[in-house]
């Protein structure tokens, strides 16, 4: 169906374009979308502008600035002249991280420079470069195909809240589900293992996350007159975190396990072929020690098993020195990650069930959910994968491997509420500091994300019918 | 040796001074004497200028201020004709909580008020009254016996800073432990176990306590990219806690236990023999069940066992809403309340070991002690103590049964310093409402104290040659 992409022309074309394209980053760096910082809000309504009209200088004929409670989103739109062709949702964010200079970086975050083939300014590599390489890309694509629209119904739909934990992301993508439909979502807000491995990320975790509040006694009392004697919320809290893990490390929970497929030897294998040095990885962990599941390894740890984490306990008195009390209440604040197989409500519901049958008598206990999000796996052998693997195989020269991801991400209610596979492609590397000082990316690697695309699309439309389209 | 005092006489006097009596104690607690506020310091120091003067007044020869870096202390002391007559020292306080009339107060707590035979004002049980009694008291003693001086070497040393957790105290008794010797210290400051059932208590609990902080990654990380393959501060503070006891409610740690003596089936009997009542006492303790150490009554628990307990414990997030981390670190404040037979350095050393042991590779830890709190026990077989059975059942015309305080005090540091045993003799009742707005003493109480102490002295020169007299 679709025409050959000479990779040259395709080079030539990129090569051609590349210093329109950095010269139109920049300039998009320059806008200082800090969805988190009100005083910003007027900038990150100008970044989805900025980014509107860039999508329709660069040919989609459909581009809309979608409002919401909070920052707005863009949404852009080019079909492909053949009606069966698959349709491919692009997700990336154009809002950023707080930055100032203080912070400790070199040059003013929102003034980039190139120095040494990367481009410094925060969102160079989170999320506004990776966003930005489907520009060029889809120009690159055509430029090779010789056609006026791409081999696939290409969306993009960029949010502008992603930074602040996408408040109204669900429910714009639920208001907005017959538009966004896709056969395919690729999640361009991820990264690879490093500038020299080349990888597809396969795997989100989940995450659910609760409080527990234990009451005991209905005040502070105190513990020589009445120690030894009434049970003490902040033993009680202790005792389920204890509980919480076996000697093995497993979870003990009953049923948290249940729907989870064993990693496979070929995945296993896939994890095991990367270059991980652990005491780097320690490092990066800014950790003393590796702990965890037995049997599993520090990266099947953290990319396919699901976990109990505590991350807040409090209870008593937590000022200076002592005070000889048993206090009235603690609170542990516990999140789950999950692995594809798990479903959020079900894990919810054993962890009620577990809590409520271990408080003990005289502690009153209330345990409050936040809202899931959903593990996302690609299956190795879905076709759409083997395409983005292809093409980015093709743009980098070398073999492609996969990492998975242990965070979650709203990637989730894409899968979810447009009910398609989630695929994810990133170029970003661990170096390029995501959320700290001096954000960076690697320009070699942005063009060749811009490559990867310019093969993708026609990869894709060449070898996957979709059953819907 | 001594006089008899016919019960007759001391009534008499005591009957003739009681209003003098009371409108002193109320001119005493018309005085602030709060030590935990600042602005109050100089009405500590008259309060310890207005009890010397009446101590003087009440016939001590020898009366002094004495100043520690903190509140002043007052000291007096009336030695008996008998050069061989047993030394008594009497410990009490004179500052005060504070108090206000917003906190729920019927009327000014610093303006007491008579009505329906109580005493209402701050101070009025904890400890001035208490403290008070003891004035009439050996003056009601002189009267019945008709001599120039008591029966007994007596000395008071009530200091003022008790409710501000004696932070001078102990040097202060070691910097004057020549003045201070003495063959039984009594203390009055503690309570009976009600109006109608008089009781003396025969010891207090010890306490050592302390701060662990546990330290993981070197700041807050994400539990997402690193959870479930790093070590956790919190949890690993929780598995502490959780191990500290077994199934049966039992302390685990290595000779915890060793050297305390098990309670007799006499000293059960005695305890067994008072009109408890758990749900009433469970009131009191605002809590909503017992639990404790297996094989252990309620009291048993709070009076004669030691504990383990969790007074504070805090790590990671605890502000409103989640955060997906790995926490930096982790603090527990725990206290262990001991038990006569319980060293407390040899406590402090076997949680030090005990502690080490357990925390996980990749989590550093401290351990900090406060000063600690040896548990006092009066045996049941002192003639000290026989005597002051015999003064109150001759005051109150019931049997005087035996209590102890599950708490800690300054008591200890006598104790210890002064190689004396602690007697305690106290009148107040739990519905006197130490620490809280309105608090009282009952009137015929009060006056049973100036009677036990009139029979008191007498009884125990007759009674008891110490080795040392
Ligand atoms: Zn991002
Ligand atoms: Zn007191």
């Amino acid at each position: 169906m679709s025409e050959t992409q000479p990779d040259s022309v395709v080079r030539t074309y990129i090569d051609t374009h590349r210093t329109a394209f950095l010269d139109d980053l920049a300039e998009w760096l320059r806008i200082p979308s800090v969805s988190a910082q009100p005083e910003h809000a007027g900038d990150v309504r100008r970044s989805a502008e900025w980014l509107a009209a860039k999508l329709k200088e660069t040919g989609f004929p459909v581009t809309e600035i979608w409002p919401t409670p909070g920052a707005p989103a863009v949404f852009a739109e080019w079909p492909s002249e053949d009606p069966s062709a698959p349709t491919v949702l692009v997700y990336g964010h154009h809002d950023v991280q707080p930055a100032a200079l203080a912070d400790g970086w070199h040059t003013e975050p929102f003034e980039p420079v190139v120095r040494d083939g990367r481009m410094y300014g925060r969102g160079a590599a989170d999320d506004k470069g990776q966003v930005f390489f489907h520009t060029l890309g889809v120009r690159a694509h055509l430029a090779a195909t010789g056609a006026a629209a791409p081999a696939v119904h290409l969306k993009l739909l960029i949010e502008g809240e992603e930074e602040s934990g996408s408040p109204n992301f669900r429910a714009l993508v639920e208001e907005r589900a017959e538009r966004l439909a896709a056969d395919v979502v690729i999640v361009s807000d991820t990264g690879m293992w490093s500038e020299t491995t080349p990888t597809v990320c396969t795997g989100m975790r989940g995450v659910a996350d609760c409080e527990i509040d234990f009451h005991g006694p209905d005040q502070d009392i105190h513990s020589g007159a009445f120690g030894g004697a009434v049970p003490n919320p902040a033993t009680a809290a202790a005792r389920l975190v204890a509980a919480l893990h076996d000697e093995d490390g497993r979870v003990t929970i009953p049923g948290f396990y249940d729907g989870i497929a064993e990693l496979s030897d070929a995945e296993r294998a896939l994890i095991a072929e990367l270059p991980f040095d652990e005491a780097e990885w320690l490092r990066t962990a800014k950790s003393h020690a590796a702990a965890g599941e037995a049997g599993y390894s520090t990266l099947e740890r953290v990319w396919a098993r699901p976990t109990a984490e505590v991350n807040g306990i409090g209870g008593g008195y937590q000022g200076p020195g002592g005070k000889t009390i048993v206090p009235a209440s603690a609170h542990l604040k516990l999140s789950f990650r999950l692995v594809s197989g798990q479903e959020p409500y079900e894990v919810e519901a054993a962890v009620r069930d577990w809590v409520a049958a271990r408080v003990p008598a005289g502690i009153r206990h209330s345990i409050v959910f936040g809202a899931p999000t959903r593990p996302c796996l690609t299956p190795l052998d879905h076709p759409a994968l083997q395409s983005v693997v292809r093409a980015m195989g093709r743009a980098f020269g070398q073999r492609v491997r996969f990492t998975r991801e242990g965070g979650s991400g709203p990637a989730a209610d894409l899968q979810d509420v447009l009910e398609a596979p989630v695929l994810f492609l990133g170029i970003s590397v661990p170096s390029d500091g995501w959320h700290s000082p001096n954000e960076k990316v690697e320009l070699d690697l942005l063009l060749k994300g811009v490559e990867t695309t310019a093969y993708l699309w026609g990869d894709l439309a060449e070898h996957w019918k979709p059953a819907t389209a």
